[in-house]
């Protein structure tokens, strides 16, 4: 089993009516600083819905298509409860609802709660529009995640899960010159081999550092809110990720992603509201 | 009492825990055919989060800043049973949920389920960056929606309710000659003058014709995922509207839009999945 399947694995606890309990437990092998990566639990509840579903009704419907997420607090890596209820259990597609949940110093605290459509994705529905994929270097003229300075490399767990390549041109931020214009490129596979699939795509949207970073924002940036599409299943090879944020107001911004497979196909898109923190005279980079 | 503020109105029926249950009626005033307009849903959802935080909380929290809806099944006029569940109480944001259920003809069907934060936007939050107005002609120098062929209005009581001027560039869908472009430009008032806030912007948002028409695609566009942003709370005035897609797959696209103020401020984008059928032969017109 994969490293990634171990991550996102539960332990069915109960079912009643449309509602089913899971137990599970986070790792600290996923971790951005404390806290565990957004993209981990956005996978990790698609595939119990898809799960809820599919032991429930008729159709399979392996696909998350459709992802909202808002998230609440910080996971931290420990023991983690999970409540999936189905809401429509459609021909083409269904809907679920996953609530991550865990002990609190006074009680149990919701980390995450994510509305999720399933269905099964065509192995090649036509592209009749979409966005090209970047012009990039290839992955082995990129710049390694695991060039990263030990003190930015160290808080992340999540990169050693990851083997990620930069774009030369968007890697500034790593050594202090980002360049202002919002937007990141990279290259991505799962360090242990594992190929992508639609659940796991959902980990890759939200796993690059933060698109603020190329503003000079380095600190934190948490989701408020995700919504993620998935247009087709990814084949096997390296995704070409772009990251881009055009809207930044008071503390909020947004951050979009786009993800391509190996074939150039477009597999992949979100957009997230996350807060930063901005200097009181402004943005430290701009373009 | 305006009519907007009617349609969104609801009673409350009773509260256990962080549980409350709310009754309302939706009108036929609204509809885009025979189903209710998805961004009035959004709305009226919106406004009853808020409120079950407002009663139950300390923080008044009276903008939705960000709102998921997966939707489910057409929501038709007639009686509106709505479930709110208070998820998180912050100090600077709460995260509320709404299920809107009708009866169907073998029991209750939920028609949309909505997660929805909300805060307390500042009235001039710093804008670092965002993406600029569209230059369009002032409003009396656009097309009004009310000019629009009688087989196109009629089963749309929902334009009646909306002033709309659309850029004589991106019309052209309602004379049987769209761009090919995916995109439409508007201003957009409230037709009985009552003026938009924060929570009528989510109306704003899915209140235009799917963007779909520009691409010659002039049947239905039912939204299966809806995720909006509402940056500020709007000037009075007319709002200034851009929708767009760039990405269409099989039988699946995305449409984004952005809203800008009188004072040419964004203050709300969104991005949503959505169905088409697209010809056998492709698309019917392209740019």
């Amino acid at each position: 089993m994969s490293e990634f399947d171990e991550a996102i694995a539960l332990q069915r606890m109960g079912t009643d009516g449309e509602s089913t309990a899971w137990r599970g437990r986070l790792s600290d092998r996923w971790s951005v600083g404390t806290a565990v990566n957004g993209g981990l639990l956005m996978a990790l509840a698609a595939n119990a819905v898809r799960d809820a579903v599919a032991e429930a009704g008729e159709g399979a419907h392996r696909d998350p298509i459709a992802l909202s997420a808002h998230f609440m607090s910080a996971a931290a890596p420990g023991d983690l409860d999970v409540t999936t209820e189905v809401l429509r259990r459609g021909r083409r597609m269904s809907t679920g609802q996953a609530a991550l949940v865990q002990d609190g110093e006074d009680g149990p605290v919701e980390r995450m709660r994510a509305l999720v459509t399933v269905a099964d994705l065509e192995p090649d529905g036509t592209v009749h529009r979409c966005e090209p994929a970047p012009d990039m270097p290839a992955p082995d003229a990129c710049v390694p995640s695991s060039a990263a300075p030990a003190e930015l490399a160290g808080a992340f767990t999540l990169t050693e899960r990851l083997d990620v390549r930069f774009d030369p041109e968007t890697v500034g931020f790593a050594v202090g010159a980002p360049s202002g214009r919002g937007e990141l490129r990279a290259w991505m596979r799962l360090a242990d081999g594992r190929e992508f699939d639609s659940v796991a795509l959902l980990l890759a949207l939200d796993a690059l550092p933060p698109v603020a970073f190329d503003l000079g924002l380095m600190g934190w940036a948490p989701t408020i809110e995700f919504s993620g599409h998935v247009w087709a299943r990814p084949a096997p090879g390296w995704l070409r990720m772009r990251t881009r944020t055009q809207t930044l107001v008071g503390g909020v911004m947004e951050e979009v992603a786009w993800i391509w497979d190996s074939r150039d196909r477009l597999v992949a898109q979100s957009r997230q509201m996350c807060g930063v923190r901005v200097p009181k005279d402004g943005l430290p980079v701009s373009a």
